[in-house]
């Protein structure tokens, strides 16, 4: 079957079936512990039995999204463009973090080319998407076609959809693309309403007149591009990235075929915001991986109604945290499948049991 | 050799040392990321690196130290006394809580008897230290002997040692035992100087009325007790509980051999807490698991000065919280061993590197 449309994926998300979620509940209430006492994963165990029907997990991937940012040029970012296809090759060679905690985590990198500027050819292991080499630079114009962040979306939705039948259970987001806390910190402002200062930080280490020049960037992108917030398609084409078009339709291709899925910081979290902004039941999906130490993270994660997992003061993105709350995840399962009931241990019940 | 005794264990107390932890830092900072952008993980590395002089671990074992308490007559807790030794019954089969997320963190579970009312006549894999068959009720007097509390921190000393022979390179801390939040609260008011009203919590899970009623017995039992803030093993005597001298023994051996600790919660962090007013320098060697919902907990940390490292609303104790943590200094671990330097990957440096 070729890979649903944007629309097809939209029309299949259903809500997270609640008598399943109760069922889940019911046992963890019988089990050797006061009631509640596992606190956030009894939720974690709750929600994953609820979304798949299934109280284990036999494969997690975290899909790691690159792509490059014409907003670059205005030297917004700490580390020169080189970078993203450098670290490209690093997550292929295995050799950064997000490699080093998927291997702790028993999950396995798999890397998206979504729009580098750079050549890569035939590279074993990587995922050739590439929608263009490179945005342009959103503070002169859209960063994109409409017709390319609808692309960038569907190769999210694909790859989401070829995971479910590949029998993945969980999945991860992450991203690389040097400049890419720009248009996250645009969708911030964009679909808060805030104000731009508010929502920008200092993504890979910038000044302060480094910060004060990238909040200006985004103030003058959002004049000039006028993106609608009640279109996040039109979001994402003027100040949005192909990392992020790919992590919003990872997030909702997870969605549409009931897969739960782990987002990392906060330029997945604002490619997450756009599917949850493109179908509100997306967030039922989400287990928000952690808080992210860039200040507009918060801001994305209340309007998704999210409680991130960790809060490690991280800020490197790329799916390192995903990989860290993906374990909490399953400890959360093992819980719920090995923790004997107190009939079935001969324990003494409480007050409330 | 015999174990050390208390005094000897004081004596050989170290600070931790500032050279490898640097030399961790310098490593972390050349690797492929942003500076700091691991954040605590980065601590986590350091910290261990620094504690034991290596950069991985071969075994991790949490003790889950076991005791009833006297107070409990008070009807201060939800659950009645028999749940200790049967919940003993429970670790030892394998079915509680600790033991599904130990599993999952690939830790041992070690249950100690260090006073349960109950005979367990020859257990196998019952670690059986009983000092007595739970304490007397504080509420009237002395919960023990300044002799038993010196015995009952002896005994954590002794297994840290054995411990450390043994080549476990990351130790956890768990308790069990009906009403211990009650002498974890005195202890919280104790040493905090705070009213005992702020520093108590439901614990298992009591009504309103019985809280109120729990702040009373403490309050009283401090009133008769008069304990010393000045001598913390007058303060364990007077009102603490077998198994909080043998978590505040183990986290003090531990850092008379240079091993780390992962302290749990609430209960825990009430024994960690004597352990580092024995001696200020224990707290270096502490890794606090999680911020428990008990209301005190947070008071002990601060007094200790630690940052826990989840917040997952958890109140379950047993060493739940410590098998989680765990898993992530071992997952902090794998990013220092494992992710390439800038020079390594041929990766370009940010303007900060």
């Amino acid at each position: 079957m070729p890979a649903p449309t944007l629309v097809q994926a939209l029309s299949a998300i259903r809500p997270v079936d609640l008598e399943r979620m109760a069922a889940v509940q019911a046992r963890l209430d019988r089990q050797t512990k006061p009631r509640g006492s596992l606190g956030r994963l009894e939720e974690f165990a709750r929600r994953y039995v609820a979304i798949t029907g299934r109280e284990d997990i036999r494969r997690k991937e975290i899909y790691t999204f690159a792509g490059d940012h014409g907003v670059a040029e205005e030297g917004v970012s700490a580390f020169p463009r080189e970078v993203t296809p450098q670290m490209v090759y690093n997550f292929l060679a295995g050799g950064a973090g997000v490699n080093a905690l998927a291997r702790h985590a028993g999950a396995e990198v798999r890397v998206v080319d979504m729009g580098v500027d750079h050549d890569f050819g035939a590279q074993p292991g990587l995922i050739a998407r590439k929608i263009a080499p490179g945005t342009a630079n959103f503070r002169r114009g859209p960063a994109m076609t409409r017709a390319q962040a609808l692309a960038a979306v569907e190769t999210g939705i694909a790859l989401a959809d070829a995971a479910a039948d590949a029998g993945v259970d969980l999945l991860g987001t992450g991203d690389m693309g040097i400049a890419n806390t720009t248009p996250s910190a645009a969708i911030a402002a964009l679909f808060s309403g805030l104000p731009v200062a508010q929502v920008t930080h200092r993504g890979t280490g910038i000044d302060d007149a480094a910060l004060r020049h990238k909040i200006a960037v985004i103030e003058e992108g959002l004049r000039v591009n006028q993106p609608n917030p009640q279109d996040p398609l039109d979001v994402l084409a003027k100040v949005g990235g192909f990392e992020i078009g790919g992590i919003a339709g990872l997030v909702l291709g997870c969605a549409a075929r009931s897969l739960p899925v782990v987002v990392d910081g906060f330029i997945s979290t604002a490619g997450a915001l756009i599917a949850c902004e493109l179908h509100p039941q997306v967030r039922e999906y989400v287990f928000a991986a952690h808080r992210s130490v860039e200040v507009g993270h918060a801001v994305l994660l209340e309007r998704m109604a999210q409680q991130p997992i960790l809060d490690l003061h991280m800020r490197l993105g790329e799916g390192t945290g995903a990989a860290l709350a993906m374990s909490l995840i399953e400890a959360a399962l093992r819980g719920l499948r090995e923790i004997q009931t107190f009939d079935e241990a001969g324990v003494s019940r409480g007050r409330d049991q």
